[in-house]
């Protein structure tokens, strides 16, 4: 569900509505109900939901929501757009649910809606996102955040640290790490041989350490270990155009070394923004935690407060999260 | 000319094909005469070369290349797709004589072809780019790249340093001078009253220092002094959004705090890779060095030894380069 005062129980009500989701798979959202009531009645959809309290008790009928109801939000006190500790906690609950349900494999994979730091921060849990709170609810120390759409798969050695930190973690073991996840994931994707390229950190990879040793000491030698070890992926490919030439299919992956090194292509490739109506027509985009022992996809863009409650916001991510979520399940089994 | 080895010879001889650029302006070429004429012979083009030794002496005539010869290429010794001391050494000369023009005011604008950073030591001159040479004979010490093409008008804060070391630029004086650069340059492309947006150094812009303080410290004192000062500027915008929203004309110029900030996300727009040849379709971008005393734009590639001397190569990012020098002369006078 996300945040309640989120465009979350919008995109997912809207992502819901598509016929083909259910002929695909059986989906059921993890939340509060009501609150996805709500969410049909402003959308104005000739639809209902189905408040469960056991995954038994679902009937993935399309037209028909199948609400995991956790029941924790007061609606006469849910303002859109407004962080709160309530619409934290409820949001909270709802991810720690569905990570439970995945582990005890009452379902096959997770897709998550927007979530508010702040308002998780309000209600008392010490987590910075969604990544976070699986790696500790799953135990899992080894992980990776992948981005993905149709043309762009990339991987980050590191995320939500300082430029400087992320040059600190560039190193061999992480980087050779990342690209094992990276293979496997493109395999999951249903590509059998994936062709895989590794970033440079510095600009021009450094220029044969001219500008960086990273190159020298940490990431060519990763990438060596890696093909040694029969990974097919080549590097380090200079920072600036190692994307250009992976949206027209030179790569099947690539290793980006920071946050915003994937980001911005990412984002560029995936987002369309309107200039007219001062927001995001579109926001294409799948963010994948790879390293879990469950499958979790989320759409890869924030609350949207400034637009949520309004039924304006675009479900495109949500479907393409569901739709890999779906592939890496078929595939892991 | 650039380096005769590299396609600069033959996309310039490509871009004075087009009668458009006649129209527009009276081009000359700075090099060696014969090299312009054995890529017009190798391009089977019917056109002829006119060497000359004065600017005086040009008739600017399409179909007849005017070039101010150097004559320093010896034909015998020259191959194609090789890096030699003798075509770093007519590379470099080219570009000296061009800025001499320049700041004698015989020429009001120019436009460089790529050379080879190693052909230029290999030939003794210790340089590491155009850049550096046009800083050095113009005695500027402030000026910055910009990349420039339809949609997207990006300046550096920094170029060819490390990772680590551009975090230690990104300082507030730096910023500061930068956004005066770019109000500038995009008011001499004919942008009355440009929108400026400076991005973030860390990932989302160091979320209120959580992870990075260079925003704090830095960059948003100086976006705060550059608005005092009377400039409209906004920021620091998170990297992974800025450039997306730029494109869609959002910012008329965007900061890049380091190299790849801003050439991912422009290269990304201005390339074309061709998977199945393997190449660059399209290499559309201009690099234009901002706070020099004279107009410089140059093509934003290199000198692609790979498919020098084939005549396959793409003149797009000339005409454009040649287009923007125009509009800074037009626009200077």
């Amino acid at each position: 569900m996300g945040d309640p005062a989120g465009i979350g129980p919008e995109i997912t009500v809207k992502a819901l509505q598509d016929a083909k989701v259910y002929e695909k798979c059986r989906p059921m959202v993890v939340g509060d109900a009501k609150v996805m009531q709500a969410a049909i009645d402003f959308l104005g959809l000739n639809m209902s939901v189905r408040a469960i309290k056991s995954v038994a008790e679902a009937q993935f009928e399309q037209g028909c929501i199948d609400v995991y109801d956790l029941d924790n939000v007061d609606m006469s006190q849910l303002q859109y757009g407004q962080v709160s500790a309530m619409c934290g906690r409820a949001a909270f609950e709802a991810v720690r649910c569905n990570i439970e349900l995945a582990m005890k494999h009452e379902i096959d994979a997770t897709v998550t809606a927007p979530i508010n730091k702040e308002a998780i921060h309000m209600a008392g849990f010490n987590f910075s996102g969604h990544t976070e709170i699986y790696a500790h609810f799953t135990n899992t120390n080894n992980y990776a955040m992948l981005l993905a759409d149709d043309s762009l798969r990339v991987i980050h050695v590191s995320t939500h640290v300082s430029l400087r930190e992320a040059c600190d973690r560039a190193k061999k073991e992480r980087v050779l790490n990342v690209i094992g996840l990276l293979h496997n994931a493109c395999r999951q994707f249903g590509i059998e041989k994936p062709h895989l390229a590794v970033a440079g950190l510095n600009p021009h990879s450094g220029e044969n350490g001219l500008f960086g040793q990273e190159e020298i000491e940490e990431i060519i030698p990763a990438i060596q270990e890696a093909k040694a070890q029969g990974y097919d992926v080549e590097g380090p490919v200079p920072p600036d155009t190692i994307f250009a030439k992976a949206v027209q299919g030179k790569f099947d992956g690539c290793v980006a070394m920071y946050h915003d090194q994937g980001h911005i292509p990412f984002k560029l490739v995936g987002f369309k923004w309107n200039n007219e109506k001062q927001k995001m027509d579109s926001v294409k985009g799948v963010n994948i935690t790879l390293g879990l022992p469950i499958i979790r996809t989320s759409v890869d863009h924030g609350t949207a407060f400034e637009i949520a409650g309004q039924g304006i916001a675009c479900e495109d991510a949500m479907l393409i999260s569901i739709d890999y979520a779906l592939k890496m399940a078929q595939n892991k089994q």
